[in-house]
């Protein structure tokens, strides 16, 4: 048996204070005791960008990065690891990235490969692989947000060996945490959904988003769901054989019982 | 807008008892008005087979069956379509089968592609292609009970043009009903899943089916969900069109939105 501490801290990031934004996730995360934390899809910036220039003059090179490098001092002495979304800078490029950050830095990076809504005014679609890193025998994956409603993702994390999927987001309905029962049933994983709370009001317009952060077992099971509009950090005890145990019944499993010659993947 | 009347008829089938079995639908569909009928899983032989030799005395050949034929006079008379599940007997394989049935008889046929727990020991695998089938205007697809589990399958249907997919089932746990909802949300289709009711106690042990019958709609609406244990026949108009539009929101379509390059379709 192998069990880890994983979670979650749900709150209100303000839009482009990311020295308020930081401090208030080192805060939060300053004495707890867990393996793995989750916090939400652009957490240090904010979502609701004007245009294409406020994001580009708002989002960092992850490798150049005050908040990475405190985020890595947190990690090193709390010993834990972090998936934190981030709005990345790359070579003229703008992603909605998730990153896997550890004591010693960055151990892997996604770039949202759905883009939801006006996001595809303001970001670049994600163009990585999607990839599992294995962190003391957790099996990690990670999507955004709006990426749950396309199954082939979490099903592909799943097929790569992912144990925990874990998805930073910044909800406005309230379609994904079902969801999340069912990508959990299909694929027997865990998997962290992060949502942030709070309204950001700006110019031209305002977003409500809708808390709820969800951890979400095999077979299906909500461990737990937050509260829709509080700040909330819960972390919960897993045991991995749960997700490593793909049986749904003594004859029937997940992954091998497929028949992908007869899936198709692309439009006719 | 092209409305059209679709539904459900969930009953309890006594195992073994055809004849009584196809009374029982052919009374409860003699005077309806509808478009379009889904019947359970292997309504007319009932489930719970002793073993492969047991299936293969009650299967039949759908090209010589009174059932079929009585089926396809129904659908004449009432003018309709059918989908039913059927115990399908085919040079010596045995599948559990789901056609769909109009005037002038099988229109298609579908076979089991996921066969769940004992099945595997009763029945042949699916062996043919999934296919849409347009029947006046509307495009049907077929899946069967445990099929829902692997998101390829409706995935598969939809990417085929499927308007509606036709679910027979017969359904033991609550999973399902649940998961349909997310796969009419990333799908954007409607769906119908007719279970059974009742208990078959057979010699080497008892199934007790779990009713609940659902008609849900693009968005993962639930029109309708069946009472647990209860003959039920409903039917309920949709518009087509609903399933037609795949934009989620002003920029976002549930099937060209995908990434099929980055999708993984087998296991590693």
């Amino acid at each position: 048996m192998a069990t880890y501490k994983i979670g979650y801290y749900q709150f209100k990031p303000i839009f482009g204070k990311f020295e308020e934004n930081l401090q208030n996730v080192l805060t939060a995360l300053q004495n707890i005791e867990a393996d793995l934390i989750v916090l939400p899809e652009l957490p240090f910036t904010g979502y609701s960008f004007k245009d294409r220039n406020e994001l580009e003059s708002m989002s960092e090179d992850p490798q150049n990065s005050q908040i990475i490098e405190e985020l890595t001092k947190l990690c090193d002495k709390q010993n834990f690891h972090l998936v934190t979304g981030f709005a990345e800078n790359n070579d003229d490029k703008c992603f909605n990235s998730a990153l896997l950050i550890g004591a010693d830095g960055i151990l892997q990076t996604y770039r949202k490969l759905h883009l939801f809504n006006e996001e595809k005014y303001w970001f670049d679609a994600g163009n990585l692989p999607l990839t599992v890193t294995n962190i003391n025998g957790m099996k990690i994956g990670m999507m955004i947000c709006f990426d749950y409603i396309f199954p082939e993702v979490s099903r592909t994390l799943t097929l790569l060996g992912a144990d925990i999927i874990c998805h930073p987001s910044n909800l406005v309905l309230d379609y994904c945490q079902k969801a999340m029962v069912t990508r959990c049933l299909e694929n027997n994983i865990f998997t962290i959904t992060t949502n942030r709370i709070g309204e950001e009001i700006r110019p031209h317009g305002s977003v409500k988003f809708t808390g709820k952060s969800q951890i979400t077992a095999p077979k299906g099971k909500i461990i737990h769901q937050a509260e829709v509009q509080q700040a909330n950090l819960r972390i919960v005890e897993i045991d991995i054989a749960d997700a490593r145990d793909k049986m749904i019944t003594n004859t029937n499993h997940a992954l091998e019982d497929r028949r992908p010659e007869f899936y198709k993947n692309k439009l006719k």
